[in-house]
């Protein structure tokens, strides 16, 4: 296996290109991390202002993504990357498109916090998606940490963890069809509420994926669609 | 602009790798259509054998992405691509991961079609959800087209028209939502319709996609996130 050492190269250039596109790659993942917190944040606190801001918000993400793959394929074309540096470049390209849809999901959160703010909507049933909120919230910290510090071990915990996020969006989804049975006068109110918990549990699958791109940045097998349990045997 | 020819190179070797994974792009795309008509069809002719043989079939097109995904990075490592060779590559690479999440989303609707037939479930708003599909079916078909025929033009036109798929999901779901309210015993069931109305608006969002990268592709210019008609004006 080839070291991951992106300082090798005697081209001080391309090592600082290198190390830019995943500087780049970790402040969109932050911005995406705060887009989730401050979308849940508004629903939450029924803070429209913060919401609307959300929103507005996306427009840079998308702008990120856009920018950052430029990068990539002009390192491509000028430095003819093998190995590694190959890898943590498809790594990056691929990585991107979750975050980017993972900043769609937070601006979805946001677009339905506006909607049951604006119908003075509450429910005790705001709580169950905060504590899925929090999970996911986690797991994607979690999932930035693995890619920033290019660790496989935390990368396979957190893709393993969405079984977790799985489980209980599957509760939150079941509650909230029973609770929507017994009040068809707050089925719009509810509907909303609950496309909020498959936007979480979308971020979710992202999250895992990004953490499979870690895996194979770092060992240099592709393990999607593979069972993790197997690949923790194998490779681990 | 640099020609489009991918048998301009010296090495035949080279033309054939090329040409081999555009084939097993167009492959892979023809999997997926006949997936997501497979899936409906087994909703509409309540076919449990068939939704089942979806699901698992969806296997073969993950394994297919892994496959194409590993034939690019080897070309890109070998061949060190530049200019149109590598946007096509990376094209191939952006488009499997939308072509593997149509899969998943056809799965989705093939899994709700089981449900429903287990609960011998009919419902007039059935034909509602299949004039959705049809609508996103051909369009899925055409972004096949501009792909297999490297047609920008016709990469846009059917960009264009995912306005049209999101304004009929959104009536869709509005319907949905007053029948569910009026018909509280048959939430749960209705509840899966609506789901496979969303599976089928996502297919629409991934099809985008796709069009969006043949027109990176052809004309080198990155237009996501930007409005289309101003592309349009722009850029043909």
């Amino acid at each position: 296996m080839d070291n991951l050492d992106f300082n090798k190269h005697t081209s001080k250039t391309y090592n600082q290109e290198l190390e830019d596109i995943r500087n780049l790659l970790l402040n969109m993942g932050g911005m995406v991390e705060k887009q989730v917190q401050k979308a849940m944040q508004s629903l939450l606190e029924s803070n429209k202002k913060m919401a609307k801001k959300v929103i507005k918000k996306d427009l840079g993400i998308n702008a990120m993504e856009v920018k950052i793959d430029e990068e990539c394929t002009q390192i491509i074309a000028k430095r003819q990357p093998a190995a590694s540096d190959l890898r943590l470049i498809i790594a990056v390209i691929k990585s991107i498109t979750d975050l980017e849809r993972i900043g769609d999901e937070a601006e979805k959160i946001a677009k339905n916090a506006i909607y049951l703010i604006d119908k003075s909507f509450k429910s005790d049933y705001f709580s169950d998606l905060e504590n899925l909120a929090k999970i996911v919230a986690n797991n994607l910290t979690q999932a930035l940490n693995a890619l920033a510090r290019l660790d496989p071990d935390l990368a396979l915990k957190i893709a393993l963890e969405d079984d977790r996020v799985d489980d209980t969006f599957e509760q939150f989804n079941k509650e909230m069809i029973s609770v929507m049975a017994l009040n068809p006068q707050d089925l719009k109110n509810l509907v909303r509420l609950s496309w909020s918990g498959k936007a979480l549990e979308k971020i979710g699958d992202h999250t895992k994926n990004i953490c499979e791109y870690v895996i194979y940045l770092i060992k240099g097998k592709d393990i999607r669609h593979l069972d993790l349990e197997t690949i923790k045997e194998e490779y681990f």
